[in-house]
């Protein structure tokens, strides 16, 4: 039985798949992602345009994006610290894709 | 601040991108999707494609996933009993941009 029934369609890839998912899964990594966008944002500019998260659950999705790769994390020796965010270059290669599943979740609204 | 950084890009719906991330969500359900794709399976041969999946959860998410709206399920009234499934019309408006997270998956490997 062939699985390519459609254009560019290959037999899908768990593995890979599931590497994907991990950068949006959960109630606020693609938020995070898609907020951020092309911006560098400082941790108190994320803070304030997420208001529903507590710093304990956005500290923590901060640092699991830093370590997927998709995001960049900066802290200058400044007083009071400075700490800045922004997409890594994968990250933003992969913008124009997870902006998209947004779109999906209107066609199903 | 502006968050129209980029093209295309709204300020993000947390609702919306939740309602997308359901179906997508799990260890399956977006192989489910990927792995149907344009074809009509009966339920014994998207059982055999997934020889990793218990039969209760692969039941348990073609359930959820016909009860999101990506996918339909028929019964046909015979002996032995034959169920098929197949992407619902929004199921495969959204196909190409499900099929497009893999590549993420991808790009991150």
């Amino acid at each position: 039985m062939s699985i390519n029934r459609h254009e560019g369609l290959k037999k899908p890839d768990l593995r890979l798949i599931n590497k994907a998912l991990a950068m949006v899964s959960g109630k606020w990594r693609l938020y995070i992602i898609l907020l951020l966008g092309e911006q560098t944002l400082r941790y108190t500019q994320l803070s304030e345009l997420l208001p529903g998260i507590s710093e304990k659950v956005l500290a923590g999705e901060l640092k699991a994006l830093v370590a997927l790769g998709v995001m960049k994390r900066k802290a200058y020796a400044e007083m009071p610290p400075r700490v800045e965010y922004k997409l890594s270059k994968k990250g933003r290669l992969a913008l124009p894709i997870l902006s998209q599943i947004q779109d999906i979740g209107q066609l199903f609204n």
